[in-house]
């Protein structure tokens, strides 16, 4: 539920309502805004009977919100959020922020060698997976701690934040030493009880779509985060699964205008996991960053060829490097 | 089938094979090239035994496509084709080509005041239809020849070329007397007799792609207008049908230069049916052109809010005015 | 539009009725039931003004159907539609019928041989494709005239009536004249002009939903044929296409009971496109019967491996006769 | 990969095949069987080169297994395996087992109520969710332990093993004291980590189907339990999402007989989950016994109207003691 008050509203009206809002067993989250102050009430469950609130001074509106998110939504917070990563701001109008490296940390030298080649073409923030989630389980899991260390060393090396994936509650902490930003996969976007930490734990975080995830659920998953007091959340789109095989998944384009309707928060795309394809994903990062995207999740193994996951749709440092030229054009003509 | 030949071929050789070819009883289409020869075997259903020909001298290899398309495929035809309609060509790195105008024709002033707004704003091509395919029959169903005589009247006053949807072989002939290409809708893009009769025609086709249709049965409606001998044929991406219902389909930006490495015909997009809203369609159609399409096809009404189709997805003239300028600058900046 | 009447409405009042709604330029269409009277109105396109009706003697309630149907509805017609085809009735409680034979109709010795099989079984419609949609113009597209009329004989020889498909306006003469069910395939569900055409036509036809048609799409193609004055409509569900690849389709058999709730019209089953795995079709048929179908449509094949299209989907007579006695075991069980 | 001994294989050519993948630095794990002896080899990543192994004494035949799964393949154990809960056992031949009770639990009251509701009824295993996976967090997420002791008293002063879903590694002690089956809900399908634990735990578990899983997918979850040495797992397919939305998800009941080809693990149907319409729940309950289900999982609540989760797809307690009744005729007749 959310309360509206009236521009001219006085501190004391709304200090009245809070204490309404509370009397019924809710919590009140004061929204203060530069056109109109509000009030969210959390903590319901189901219909709630407003008419304690309605007739109360000050109050213009209550808004039964029947979606499954509230703190995420631009109605709740009409102005956008920005993530600070490092010297790095994501959203709000900044300029794209570009994630780049391998999907998975193989060695010591191949992340080494993939962090300078992604530094020297311009990349922002490094990543690489030391925690893999694989269909089965004899597929290569990932190298665990010792993954994260060659990620942070490499991070270090070349003077950029570094983000990898955290997959359950017990890696929080290992995974925080050594991670600038916590992402969570697609496969655990539903995961809640790993959101509800992740949000506690107040890193920032990056929030994939699940496969078959609607607008609606993948703004709930990050209501989760975000009602535990981390609002430092970035949505990322990396395609969903259709009928069609000819690309790994579908990139749903379309939803980085939507979802910045939708919600405040910045929302970037990765072309990599979304087309499966190195062709496509140069001319495809380009067309999300004039879709609007706040920055992009880039896959690039110095050796596509002999990578141990997702070498068919990884860039090779070259390839990056060269679409790295295109984007800064791209973004330099987009007035960033 | 494909047969390809040496680089030093001679032309007796291809002789000899085309002769062997229809010894087998099917039809050989030469396929000249920069770089090789090659035949195609045309009429051939199901496995064909080669050895007769593989054994041929100057056959390099042969090719057993298990395709359902063969003549739209870049295999067969390295070069991009260019459609022609009017004065402007589509496809094969010409300026993208912007096809504007409502959903359906209603009236003699609604469409002459929908070509004036496009035109002025610098479309290329007026669209509207006159037979409308509507899931229920209690719907309108379009104006019909009436239409037909708006259109052209709107596009000859305002010198544009005009396309229309032809839905049942019978219209053809009326069709092609008022409309400059035609246009085969997402649900009739397997009705294979129409695709034929269309072949056959001769006219500029633009053939949408299927709601669930994969990439390899778009293809292969194609290749049964191709196959009649009209090589003329714009493929037109149309968003597909998935879960996802924040939008009326989901846009498959991908499949612009998937379909780019897959064919030789020209690809657009048509981002109001692909979105349904509005707010959408601009941001979209700029991706687009990023993503590599030949050209677009939007939706435009002077009055969206009183449209008796789509209104939800239909630019005003204002909001298609504001959206060509900034195409404009960035096809400029594309380097068209 | 339906308007409802009292129950205790003078036929005086009904009359008035009707005239009101001709007066808006409507056609009035009453529906007889035991409950209660009701009148539909059809023809009219977008809201209409119900202030004239509204406030008429007799008149109970005035529903606004927003869905693009209203004949097939039960609302409408609250009995269930039988559709009769020789000696047999589909739907409306009678005992399932089963339809039995070869994907496409190869030869008269095939025909033939499939017919005499699928009837000592126990079929009781012979089908057989004589035109054939497939995906690409290459494929084997099905013997035409010489196909239907290999059907008609086998029929004939066998007492069986014969169903199979249409595929265009200029065929409905031709495939009348040999088959007893005109087939609307999945490919041309949405073929608004041909699904018109055969509602005119007169004889019963069965209609395939789409690949990715809801069922709201599925019942508005239906309405189209219905809405011409042809009730002798039988809804055959057969699988749609889903992100599972492990089934050629996914059969939803949810649709069965559902559909029923919503229609009068009966609903048959296709396990073999469906599925697409001979294994598959089975337990799946039995499984249709359980779920509510008045019939099914199986694909039987004197050879299999031999098929010139969908053999891995074919049981042979063999795997079909067993297949008929548990059937008929099953049908004794549900009290058929 | 896979290595299939001969028949008549000695052990000592069974312990040199042992070794000879050990020095590759796998895991030999020996599958007997009635028919043939095989090894499983774990433990590999990608491609391995088994020409040291191919032609040792007594090596039939080495199966490269591409699949994300090889444990629970029937190849791999052509035996059904039987899962014991209780008295009980699921799969492999046995009577269905029918698992009933409310989605959510609510009061000691209302659990009570209706786990004597479908004792009375004849159901064998009570189910009823204390930790809740709502999309988003301002919804009810269930009693949490509270729940868990009102699920257990009521299990046991009806005599029935009790199922609930565990959502967290951390609940895993918690959950397992009081409940006799762990289920693994859809979202949590591919929490990898999860199944991990929960297959080294050894309690009998329930793996629900993710919404988009494919059955491979599906099958390499269930690998990741069984792997971990715990054989007690039942799949359960519980709808999947689709375009349609005319049911909550798609019911996909031919994986029922596809499973059972490819895998000996149980399958049971939730048929609740996968209509989201308690009319449709009786129908496709029983076709799912026709289709080979070794169970259902069924909700039912005593006063659906009123339920704080779900109440649109739960049977009451007539509804359900109605369904059981048919379905004890239909298990008769079907030979349990």
């Amino acid at each position: 539920m959310l309360i509206v008050m009236d521009p001219q509203a006085t501190d004391e009206q709304l200090q009245k309502v809070r204490e309404a809002v509370e009397a019924l067993g809710f919590r009140a989250e004061p929204i203060p805004g530069q056109q109109r102050t509000a009030i969210g009430v959390l903590g319901n469950q189901g219909y709630v009977d407003d008419s304690t609130i309605r007739e109360l001074a000050g109050v213009r509106e209550v808004i039964h919100v029947s979606k499954p998110y509230k703190m995420v939504s631009r109605d709740f917070h009409p102005e956008s959020t920005r993530v600070r990563v490092g010297a790095f701001e994501i959203g709000g109008g900044a300029a794209p922020v570009i994630m780049a490296g391998p999907c998975s940390i193989e060695s010591e030298e191949q992340m080494m060698r993939a962090a300078r080649e992604v530094k020297a073409a311009g990349a922002h923030i490094l990543r690489g997976g030391a925690f893999k989630p694989r269909t089965g389980p004899h597929s290569f899991q990932g190298l665990g701690e010792q993954g994260l260390k060659f990620l942070r060393q490499a991070g270090d090396e070349t003077a950029m934040p570094v983000i990898t994936e955290v997959m359950r509650i017990e890696q929080l902490e290992l995974v925080s030493r050594y991670s600038d930003v916590l992402q969570i996969g697609a496969r655990n976007m539903q995961n809640f009880d790993l959101l509800k930490e992740v949000g506690k734990f107040g890193k920032p975080v990056l929030l994939k779509r699940g496969m078959s995830a609607t607008l609606e659920e993948f703004l709930g998953a990050a209501e989760y985060i975000v009602a535990e007091g981390n609002d430092q959340v970035i949505l990322c789109e990396r395609g969903i699964r259709t009928f069609e095989r000819a690309t790994r998944n579908s990139l749903d384009l379309s939803v980085v205008p939507l979802l910045h309707e939708m919600s405040h928060l910045p929302v970037i795309v990765d072309p990599s996991h979304a087309t499966g394809k190195r062709s496509l994903v140069p001319v495809m990062s380009k067309a999300a960053l004039v879709a609007g995207a706040d920055g992009l999740m880039i896959e690039v193994h110095p050796e596509p060829e002999k990578a141990l996951c997702d070498g068919a749709q990884s860039l090779t440092g070259d390839g990056f490097s060269q679409l790295m030229q295109e984007m800064q054009s791209l973004m330099k003509y987009l007035g960033y």
